[in-house]
């Protein structure tokens, strides 16, 4: 199977108009496509919000009478399965498409290659693996869920260079840059949920919500302020200590609290804690969060790395030394060898304003501790 | 003053071939230098190591007969004085050079804009100032001991990415890669004098030199293994805890002791501690000690930060967690709000193998401790 450069670009544009969707059709995928007829473009469109067309049906409309013989670029398979649209399979064999180019199957268990079945079984031909590492790094949540049944976790840390979260006498505010606490807005803005703890929530009296104010001005150009969701705030409260007066209640978007009495309720386990991965598996089930966006303190943060729930690092250090009597980033306690420390593979480094932000995955965790 | 294209050209140049000495020149300056004539390069040289001959010298050698008219590229102002070599000023102008561009002046007060007064005075036409910023962060040491008469000082700190240096129990080593060690290297090389603590030496048994097989393969490629300097190694050691069976003093290069009873003699503070200002001082008088690269634990860190001694810090982060019981980069206690942090211009990152470099300037010091 080989691709042309031709092919590259096309599938490259389809990527593109994906991305459009990254703040707006949580839990569905960030789909693009693209439909061309000799070498020419004559469709495209991409996946705006759950409920709404999918990114073949917007390319097909525009396609017309040009779609017949045509070929699709799709980045991810083509959806097989009656939902609240029709199969977009069923779609491009209808409108005489001959050619459909996906970046990747559907992880999705309800179409995992039927819809390249369908595909192939009325005659056309298809080709899968075009730019798939693109396609992949586009819905990593999406996918994770699909095929493990559990979301993608991203844990934030903000801590000054030398890894202090706040001062000894716990002044914290505020370590990072305004730049920084836009880019929080961003990913907060992509997360299908948000994660904290009643303490982080009393203690900073937190909205934890997007404000679009705060968003940059590149993701206000490229919507309006009605189309961004807001991401679920999902508080883990054992004592009940959530009270009505807070600002999380009086913003934009929904709360759930998870607890012993909770929204979601969970059990405490045997150490009188609330098990973080039961907490998350329900959040995920319950209310199809594909993603979720952690932001606590130094404790949930140690518990989620060191219980293997965490996928990838946020880290945002800013240019200060706070000095050693400050708080640590992480609480990890009672690490003996160098070879027990928690190793992560830094995959971006990069500057946000006057801070730096790392981006890693947790390479090799400890033995589970839950 | 109007430089063109050209001009940039040779001046860029000349400042690669000066970066040619920046392993060997210590304490002199590194210095390269172009000699056109009719937009064609006729000579070209740079200073590889005190005693031997400038820039100038190697540049009007290749040049001969047709330095006559010729204009000469200098990154720093040629010299006026007679110390192991004659004027470089008086050789262009002896050669016949009719114009000479310099990137900066020369800060050295025997200098001091006098080589530029020597060549107008012989009707040369001087321009000085093309690629300045360039030709000063080539001898950052070398510039600021001649302007202020204190050393350029860069502080190594090393951790993991949540700003732990070592584990609980002690245990540190390796915190960083074999690559980020070899990054190290450089930095030691380049020194002046690489200045510790009779506690680093002594627990880690660290000789502290430069060690050739360490040496990155580019370094290797570029140098002979005896061109490479040793630089000074000072140890601050007050209570005369260095024995001589350490591998310090049974590895290539000078050792000097810092203490009351020192090879640099400095009385104790009222505190009982060394004043590090003064060993500092002294360490360059008595050495010229343009440039000092500090290895040390967070103790010495910390004071040499609030005292205002450091220039820059160079700051490797391994890609690891090891929790907050570990030992903190640096000991600044007792920062109570915010705005006393210190302050820090990050002005460049990157990945050393899987560490992460950070190049920062102290931006807002606290008032003076010592």
């Amino acid at each position: 199977m080989t691709f042309t450069p031709f092919d590259f670009k096309m599938m490259s544009r389809a990527l593109l108009l994906a991305k459009r969707g990254i703040y707006t059709t949580a839990p569905n995928p960030n789909v693009g496509c693209v439909i061309t007829r000799d070498e020419t473009i004559v469709g495209e469109g991409f996946h705006f919000r759950a409920g709404e067309p999918h990114a073949e049906v917007h390319a097909l409309r525009q396609a017309q009478d040009q779609a017949k013989g045509a070929t699709a670029y799709v980045t991810l398979e083509p959806c097989s399965h009656y939902g609240r649209t029709s199969p977009c399979a069923k779609g491009l064999i209808e409108a005489g498409v001959t050619k459909v180019i996906c970046a990747m199957q559907d992880p999705n268990p309800q179409v995992a290659g039927r819809g390249i079945q369908m595909l192939q079984d009325a005659g056309v031909e298809v080709q899968v693996g075009l730019l798939e590492q693109d396609a992949i790094a586009l819905n990593l949540g999406f996918i994770k869920r699909m095929s493990t049944g559990a979301p993608f976790v991203q844990l934030k840390l903000a801590a000054s260079l030398d890894g202090q979260t706040a001062l000894h006498n716990g002044v914290s505010q505020w370590i990072t840059s305004t730049q920084a606490r836009q880019d929080v807005q961003k990913y907060r803005a992509q997360a299908g949920a948000i994660l904290s703890t009643s303490k982080t929530v009393i203690d900073d009296n937190a909205s934890l919500n997007v404000r679009w104010d705060d968003l940059p001005q590149h993701v206000q150009a490229d919507y309006s302020q009605s189309d961004v969701r807001q991401p679920l705030r999902a508080i883990l409260d054992r004592q009940n200590q959530l009270s009505p007066e807070l600002k999380l209640f009086d913003t934009e978007g929904e709360v759930v609290t998870i607890g012993e009495n909770g929204d979601i309720p969970i059990a405490l386990n045997s150490d009188g804690q609330l098990c973080i991965r039961s907490a998350i598996e329900q959040l995920s089930e319950q209310h199809n969060v594909n993603h979720i966006w952690v932001e606590a303190g130094a404790t949930l943060a140690a518990s989620m790395i060191k219980a293997n729930l965490v996928d990838e690092l946020i880290v945002y250090l800013a240019p200060k030394l706070m000095g050693s009597d400050g708080r640590g980033l992480i609480h990890l306690l009672g690490i003996d060898e160098m070879n027990e420390a928690i190793g992560l593979n830094i995959s971006d480094l990069r500057m946000v304003g006057q801070d730096i932000r790392i981006t890693a995955q947790v390479k090799q965790n400890l033995p589970e501790t839950e």
